[in-house]
């Protein structure tokens, strides 16, 4: 399937994302988060939140999903599906946290790179630039 | 001082942040940035970034001053100035990583709270929401 | 393959913590660091480093390995293999950062999980217990 | 008050960690933690621990006081004491978690920095090499 494919049907994207909703580790806040991220070339990989005694070493579903990608090769993305709740039910939408913007920001085009944020009813549907305008891109320091 | 003061004339919080660059801690980028954070009740805190080795555990100037502030129990904030560059010249724009501006969303009200950032030639203002929208507050958890 | 079978070859694991070091992401340090882990049923994820423009959202080789395992549903771990260079040659030994240490923590028992560490003639093994000492573990929140 | 003169009596350190403890900011974990970090020239800063919604922007104790101070100039530091518990009670000993350790390392000599760690009843000692063992120091990056 091509990454075009998928995003003409979000909702695959958003079911992955379900799935992997179901691995995440959250003893401590009980918020359990799944992401399921689209390659240009059309591969899926997903991730979930990873928490951490320490807090600081915790890491959220979208950047799991990110780095499974990127230490399997792939650098140009077009897409990310996230969804969080409690107990495995979807409770609202959980946008991406300052971080994972970043994150994305490093791999992503500001413009064409999509967020699909599951919500209990559906989704809503956000491009990067919407969620980190005025962003710290990696021009600012490969420009040198 | 009060906070409305020193809104009214954002340069001297640029002024503060241009000397706080000079102590930034920068030995793997060789970027240095300068933050000055204005309380609520017009108190000034100062930040640099100060880099590590291992790369992750490094902390921006923003958030250096956030956490200066916090930690002598200020907690509702005004407005952060930011400036950054090479060898101590303002070289542009450096507009706050994710990493910070969610630190920010954890203490400002995302429409009051005002990021100038300093350019080789004067500054922008920008507000919170406007460089974090759909951002991902503390309300997400709070609420349970 | 069982766990008991690859430790009794950690080469095994060096050589895939090498091949992985291929696919890392490093333009700030160009440095490269590639982690084998190994799951106690026997089950192998690789990672990599991946840098960011902003430093701290950078995640290590040993981090992006144990996210992925944790996220395909593995919770208990038998050993970790680090190497760590530039341009593709093992240049020194790497040992883990204090974060990735923290990240070890959450999941790995301290007596017996084994890190080995690449060097350029061959490979150190140590407890996770000899490397991060009176850790701070998952325990010293969970007793609540 | 010289830095040596402060070694001699660390429970002044303890003491300014306890009143640093009472400004955490900790609505999450509700585990409160305060460090008073000594500086070679007998300096003392002091820092608490300050959470975040998204967990991994969150800020330990220690990692604190280590900003404030090389903020301020600081760059050699002799010790450093760290008191936790819950409602402003010592609940046990809180050794720093790796992330925090990998920021010593950043500016702390491994053999001669100090950390104490307060308990109910007392006081532990460690060397920072004791806690961080074959470390990841920044000679590995800036020998290149």
């Amino acid at each position: 399937m091509t990454a075009q494919t998928v995003l003409q049907t979000p909702t695959l994207l958003i079911d992955r994302a379900k799935e992997a909703m179901q691995k995440a580790y959250a003893p401590y806040s009980h918020h359990y988060v799944g992401a399921a991220l689209l390659s240009e070339d059309g591969r899926i990989w997903t991730g979930c939140n990873i928490e951490n005694a320490a807090y600081s070493p915790s890491i959220c579903a979208e950047r799991t999903a990110i780095a499974k990608a990127v230490s399997e090769g792939a650098r140009s993305f077009a897409a990310i599906a996230i969804v969080g709740g409690r107990e495995g039910h979807i409770t609202g939408s959980f946008p991406p946290c300052g971080v994972c913007r970043q994150v994305m920001a490093e791999f992503c085009c500001p413009d064409t790179f999509l967020v699909f944020l599951g919500t209990p009813t559906g989704f809503e549907t956000h491009t990067l630039r919407e969620l980190l305008p005025s962003g710290f891109f990696p021009s600012a320091l490969q420009g040198d």
